[in-house]
């Protein structure tokens, strides 16, 4: 069985209705990507997944949800608008541009010269006027990252629930990057999305809530599905570590483009709070930050021990939200060999994360009582609140099933004569025929008992 | 019992963290806000409400999740390029500008002069530049709805789905209009987040679906908790539609500034699906359309009885999400009198809608076997997945209580001596106290049963 290729995952993602490429029908926007009827399934039981892992399993995290629209000065003193740039190059020949650094053999991608001009920087941040007035002072960033949120929010979120030290407080949202160069499908665009942990420790305590949060995020992974064998913790070396962070860890995984980066886990000392807030010589920063007059607030929290005001230090895993679907989508996506000689294509997704939950499937579609008794038994899991139940009434059993394999859907669900007491074994009226995805084998449940059945099972 | 003010919303949002100021402490940035740790959680509970409504309790509703850059000629086509304006004004005295239209007395709301100039229209689409050159062409649009992702890709939903009339693609994302005067707290904002139902039905079934969507939106609101006697729908007459709907209904709601909309619910007939597919003249369109030589796609679908290529009408209920929270919080929000003489402020929220499910409160926070025990109710609630379960060890079971009335706490369940088997009645060994936000009626529950009476009154 070869490893799964991005080709494969893109058409599955078209044809099934997961992923399709924005502003499609005048030509596509590049860089941005819309999510379909199952990719807007999968994307948000992956957020859910991950809010609750964060925010409803832990006693010691908020969460969050800032605007996009970002003040400049949120982005001039967090660093961003004098350093967030790529190098960017221009082929000569053919005035194409390219970032630098991802060149292979330095050779233009579109005409092959190697007549390129030197490097320069180019800023990644997408501009907005804002305001009835266009002049220089009234524009605004769209965010490249959630995280300069919840900094900015930090003394709001404390004054008005009164957290100590450690605490966290948890994102997820869109952020915008105007990459040079979008590629490889979802996982370098312009427009994704991003689930973001800010954590806040005193001082001392830095690296080991940094290990231990190091791990929680690979265990979590695997959680969502992803072996062990695909993922790899790198630890950054001293000289790759941007200057204010003390220690950084990248989760890479195995794209089918290569091992890339999944989530990054950084040490980022008190730098962020520190760059943000008022009265900077205050608090013995420990990390080197530009001058702020702007900020009108003291970025601080009572010290646990002495009460003092600090500035803490902070923990910040970071993930990508549209790289966790295409890895939880390349794991899951699986060809077998059956029995018969045929092959099925089927994607083995954690339960929680497919978005469809149960087809339930009439034998006969055109067999009044049949559809009947198989809509009521959808309406009754539907009622169950455990996701979206999806009626399949292609009429071909088979094809049913494969259609879901290939979807993800964990569960199928057939109502048949026997269900309706009309077979030869009368011990089987008011049960259905369920259907495991992965084993593909089937047992028999009365229709009282299938919601607990599925439910059980769906963890 | 006065009417909730917009003072009183605003305070209580901001001080118990339910929605802040955008860019807080660099001054703002006016029509921007961020929800914080109550207000994502109360927001979210209202988006998966509506998910839950259109997309998983029906069978012919697709979900979508499409970006915010918007490529320009989505845009053109979809006619807001040339008409999506508000008239502004400006005051040639100080030089502030205005919107004509909610100008009182035609007077500047800044300095009082009515020296202004005459209207003229100003667009009110954000745009930005995408790709490493800022030249003309190589700008996008910020979505200003979410229904344009919708249209353009109904040839994608209707080919990976294989859907036919009647049905729906539903979306829930942010939106951007740079309003030329924010207003209102979180009712008039330049970013904000819609729930867009696009309805595809038969010309000629339109008006019935459209009276349908009336009422069935109508009810959701009410399911959410605001009262029949602050909704109001309001029929658009000829003269107010725009020129390619067919009939509008506006679903007003009596906010603290007035009766404003929450929802509009318009027959737009075969104008958005007209506007941007190829070969416009093939397809008998009612609405009237402007020539589109840019789109690649017919936007078609069989008709039901001659299975001929057709446009079909579309009919949108299009709601606020954060108007929709503004509207809750108004509703729920209520000052009590209580028989001891005293005040109470309690958020009477629907309980599906609050954002902490349950408190948990040791009697005494400095007695270890009760922390410990409620430590374990709580995990025990936790594990349940019915949402935010918040640990609050003030210490002060009344002044718990009270914090959590007002920000819709539902229940409040109250670990003790009893609780431990160290009370008068041996019988109340493994019970617990529940305390009902409204009534303040308290009964004592066994652990065992504490998740589903929980469960049970959370719908």
């Amino acid at each position: 069985m070869p490893a799964t290729t991005m080709d494969e995952l893109v058409s599955l993602c078209k044809r099934r209705g997961f992923i399709f490429p924005g502003s499609d029908i005048y030509g596509g926007l590049q860089g941005t990507y819309d999510y379909g009827p199952l990719g807007v399934e999968l994307k948000n039981n992956l957020k859910a997944a991950w809010w609750r892992a964060m925010v409803y399993e832990r006693d010691d995290v908020e969460g969050l949800d800032a605007s996009i629209l970002t003040h400049r000065l949120v982005l001039r003193h967090s660093g961003h608008e004098a350093t967030f740039t790529d190098p960017m190059v221009d082929c000569r020949n053919c005035k194409s541009r390219w970032r630098a650094d991802q060149l292979k053999d330095n050779k233009c991608e579109k005409c092959g010269s190697t007549d390129l001009t030197e490097p320069r920087p180019f800023n990644l941040m997408f501009k907005t006027a804002v305001g009835p007035v266009a002049e220089e002072g009234s524009f605004a960033y769209l965010r490249p990252e959630t995280a300069q949120g919840i900094f900015t929010n930090f003394k709001n979120v404390v004054d008005s629930t009164a957290r100590r030290l450690p605490f966290g407080i948890a994102q997820i949202g869109k952020a915008f990057r105007n990459e040079i160069t979008p590629r490889n499908f979802i996982f370098r665009v312009r427009e994704f999305e991003q689930m973001e942990l800010e954590f806040f420790v005193q001082p001392g305590t830095d690296d080991q809530w940094h290990s231990q949060w190091v791990e929680a995020r690979l265990q979590w992974w695997r959680d969502q599905g992803l072996l062990s064998e695909n993922l790899q913790a790198y630890h950054q070396a001293g000289d790759e570590l941007a200057h204010y962070a003390k220690a950084c860890v990248d989760i890479l995984y195995k794209f089918p483009h290569g091992l890339e980066e999944l989530e990054g886990i950084a040490n980022r000392t008190d730098f962020d709070l520190g760059s943000h807030t008022r009265s900077q010589a205050d608090f013995g920063l420990s990390a080197n930050v530009d001058p702020n007059e702007d900020s009108t607030a003291k970025l601080t929290i009572p010290h646990p021990e002495t009460q003092k005001p600090l500035v803490p230090f902070v923990i910040e895993p970071s993930a990508g939200v549209d790289r966790g679907v295409l890895a939880v989508l390349t794991e899951a996506y699986t060809k077998e060999s059956l029995e018969n000689g045929s092959e099925r294509i089927v994607l083995k997704l954690k339960p929680h994360l497919a978005p469809i939950k149960v087809a339930v499937l009439p034998l006969a579609r055109n067999k009044p009582e049949i559809v009947e008794k198989a809509k009521a038994v959808k309406n009754l899991l539907m009622a169950t609140g455990i996701g979206r139940i999806f009626y399949e009434d292609t009429g071909n059993i088979g094809k049913g099933y494969r259609r879901h394999d290939e979807v993800g859907t964990p569960f199928c669900v057939t109502v048949d004569f026997d269900t309706l007491g009309r077979g030869d074994d009368p011990s089987l009226t008011d049960t259905v025929t369920v259907r495991d995805r992965d084993t593909m084998s089937q047992v028999r449940i009365p229709i009282n008992e299938l919601a607990v059945y599925i439910r059980e099972r769906l963890v």
